[in-house]
Formats: C-alpha cells, sequence, structure tokens
C-alpha cells in the first residue's frame, strides 16, 4: 500500500462542496471516482479542510492509499483523465508516508475571499466572486481585520453547526488589498472554524460600507456571540489558495 | 432617437461568437434580443470588433440606437435584467451622437491573451486559457515579439477568410508577462486582420517552445504568406480588454 499527496485545483460550483453527501456530486466522491476507475480500488481521498458547496480551491491537499503499485505520474494522469468532464485537476502527485495526513498533519491553511466592487452583474468572473453594488472602504476593511490577527474566541464569527471543540483560533494573517474594482483578502490560519472566513467577510463588508467603525467591528469579536457579527459571504468569492505541512510528515 | 454607447462584458464559451450567426447563439443577438425586450423596438447593436466563437470580452464596445427616450442607466438595468440567466454584462451605457460608431469611430483595441503553462488540465481557468504542457521561454517570446511593433504587412498572421481591404496594420504594443505558471500576451494596434492575435500566439509559443528563433520569427513576418506562420491559438484565451475612442466622437 502506497500513500499519495494529491494537490487539486477545482471549480466549485454545482458540486455540494468537497466533503462527500447525500445530495448531490461532491469534489470528494468524484475523486474517489476517478480513482477506482483506473486501479479497480475503493479509496477514501481524505482532504485537508471540507469545503463547502459552490467554494473553490486552488491547491486542496488530499491523501489516498493505494495497493497496487504505481508511480506518483502515472495516478495523476490517470485521475485527470477520468475528471475529463469535470472542473476539477490533480495537480500534483506524490508518495508519501503513513505518518502523513492531510486534514491533521496541516499546519497552515490559506484562504483568498474575492470582491468585484460595482453594479454591473458578473460575467467572467460570475461564480469566482462576491459582486457588490455599494462602494467599500478597502483600507477601512483592512485596518478593521487587524484586530482579528492573532489567538480569538472567535465565536462571533463561526457557524452554529460548527463541531470543532474549542472556537479558539488563531489568525496569522488577514489583508484586504482593492485594485480598481477588484478586491482580494487573504486570510492565513494554521486552521478554520466551519464558515470562520464567510463569517469575518460578511462583517467586514459592514465595515467597507460605512455602515460599522472599526470599533464596532472590534465590540463583535468581544462579544463571543454570532449574532453580534455580519452575515455569512456568499460561497462562490472563497477559494482554498494553499495548504502547508511541516517537512517531518513527509 | 438616441444613440447609447454600451461597455460590455462576456465570457464567449458557448456562444458563436460576437457577430450574429445561423448556427448558433450570438452575443449581439442575445443583447439585441434583451433589448427589444425591455423597450419593443428591434435593434441593431453594432460591435466595436466581431470576436470570434469562444473569445471573451472585458470591455466590447457597441451602439445602438433606441427610438423612444430613456435615461442611460435604464437602459443598463434593463438589458441587465433580461441578459440574468447569460454571462454577459452591460458595465455601463452613455448617451452618444450620430456622429459615434462603435467600429468605424474606435482609434484602438486592446485584446489579451493568457496562457497556462503547466501539464495539468485547467479547473477554475477552463474555458478562459490556453494551457500548453511545454514549458515556454516568455523572455524569447517577448523578444521576438518586439518584430512586429510598428507598421508592417500581415499576411503571415491573417486568416484566409480575412475581408480586409489590406494586410498592413500597425502593432503599437506586444507585450508578454509571466508571472509563475500564468503568461499574458497584451497587444494594442487601431485595428487588427481576422485572427491576427491568434496566429501572433500559436506562433509566438513555437519561439517559446525553443522550436523557433527570433531570426525564424523575423522571416515569417517577411515571408507574408499564411504558412510559413504557426498554428491558431484556441479562441479561449483571448479577451478583448477595452477599444477606445477619441473624444470628438461623444
Amino acid at each position: 500500500m502506497t500513500r499519495f499527496k494529491l494537490l487539486i485545483e477545482y471549480d466549485g460550483t454545482g458540486f455540494v462542496g468537497w466533503q462527500r453527501q447525500k445530495n448531490g456530486r461532491s469534489i470528494q466522491e468524484t475523486i474517489e471516482d476517478a480513482i477506482g476507475k483506473f486501479c479497480g480500488e475503493k479509496v477514501l481521498a481524505q482532504g485537508a479542510g471540507r469545503t463547502d458547496a459552490g467554494v473553490h480551491a486552488y491547491g486542496q491537499v488530499a491523501h489516498v492509499d493505494i495497493k497496487r503499485r504505481f508511480k506518483a505520474e502515472t495516478v495523476r494522469n490517470a485521475i485527470n483523465a477520468h475528471l475529463r468532464s469535470f472542473p476539477i485537476s490533480v495537480l500534483s502527485v506524490e508518495k508519501t508516508t503513513d505518518q502523513f495526513h492531510a486534514r491533521f498533519s496541516a499546519k497552515e491553511r490559506v484562504y483568498i475571499y474575492r470582491i468585484i466592487n460595482r453594479s454591473a452583474p458578473l460575467a467572467v468572473d460570475k461564480n469566482r466572486a462576491w459582486k457588490i453594488t455599494t462602494p467599500l472602504d478597502a483600507m477601512a476593511m483592512h485596518d478593521s481585520a487587524q484586530i482579528l490577527i492573532g489567538k480569538h474566541d472567535f465565536t462571533s464569527f463561526r457557524a452554529k453547526q460548527c463541531q470543532a471543540s474549542s472556537p479558539v483560533k488563531t489568525l496569522s494573517t488577514l489583508q484586504v488589498n482593492k485594485t480598481e474594482e477588484k478586491i482580494e483578502i487573504l486570510v492565513r490560519a494554521p486552521s478554520f472554524l466551519h464558515h470562520q472566513v464567510r463569517n469575518i467577510v460578511g462583517t467586514l463588508k459592514l465595515v467597507g460600507e460605512g455602515k460599522w467603525t472599526v470599533n464596532d467591528f472590534a465590540a463583535v469579536l468581544k462579544a463571543c456571540d454570532r449574532n453580534a457579527a455580519g452575515p455569512t459571504a456568499p460561497p462562490e468569492g472563497l477559494f482554498l489558495k494553499n495548504v502547508s505541512y511541516p517537512k517531518s510528515t513527509f
């Protein structure tokens, strides 16, 4: 048996998310089926993070155990051959060890959230960004965002259905950059609560619109109450950019 | 009657191109139908450039004449309301004069051609870039590209079905930039021959792959023979970025 580490890009539009669900097609199931088709084995693709329905990835990581022996490149090309009709691509495959676990070995996850700040509907970026009509003050959003850097109780930004044992998380980066009509929010942390990025973005939008001040935003964090924060930003703006691992797990 | 100037973004995937055709849905027809639905008039949307099937636009320009009186913003919102199920968006609408003609008044067109240089299939950028597996030398491509700057007979880069009266065109910019796996080719000229950008890109690819030298590329231009150049690059990497007009036409 060989454990392989897969680096995966996908357009999450129309999928029920990374994780296998009864109500529709997941990325996980689509990849597991592709592997089954080429090697005849029923495998489990363990992902680094469970992206929600409609969320995209430039660098999701998963591991799979395959009994028959294959070169890493053969695995990659064979999976991609069977994924041809889906917007999912295996960028690279590496042989790894039993010590490596895509979810538990991860030391950091990086997400990007994309906003297009204009009144006209999206065309080229349809399903790949959140269109916000009200002009946003990206500087004010960035300044407020800095309050979240470090270790905090993120209950205010945690989905009610979140299953994590603790609401305490450590954010290392939260940058808001605007270039013409495009706003890109970069978020970096060892791990995240369910909907944490989307709830942060949905709250920062209120700051960007001038409805909330930096102090209001600080009060949201302190409240430790999901009802104190803004609504959850839609999934289509969110991209799992990359997941990193300590060298020792390879 | 009022003439309106429309600025239009679209994802050209699945369309037969800008121009109305018998064999499928065009961007032009889709916009004309949307206008007909809101004002009850049968209009002609005259575009600045006839983008091919599968080619995209961030800034196509068209003009339409409408008999009933409307505010420009009303026209924009009404068209977009009727385009909801299509990846076409009217970014802005301005009232203009009879002097303005989207095609004949244009003084410059800017195109971007996107390549993703990797072996894995495209997922997020599927239908929005040309995937080339062989590693490309973008510097060599850029250097060769400079040979085309200025006024030349572009017969070697002209589609056989091109209807322009002369093969002589003037390129003002042709830049090749690489950032990680992304290569962006920016092309600027007052006007272009049919397939000119795609034929230039298809030929530059051969230079990038190391199959052709700068001298080979220079010989292609001199040959004034379509057979001397490389194949036509696929449409999905091409984006009409913007069209500009002299101020006097407004």
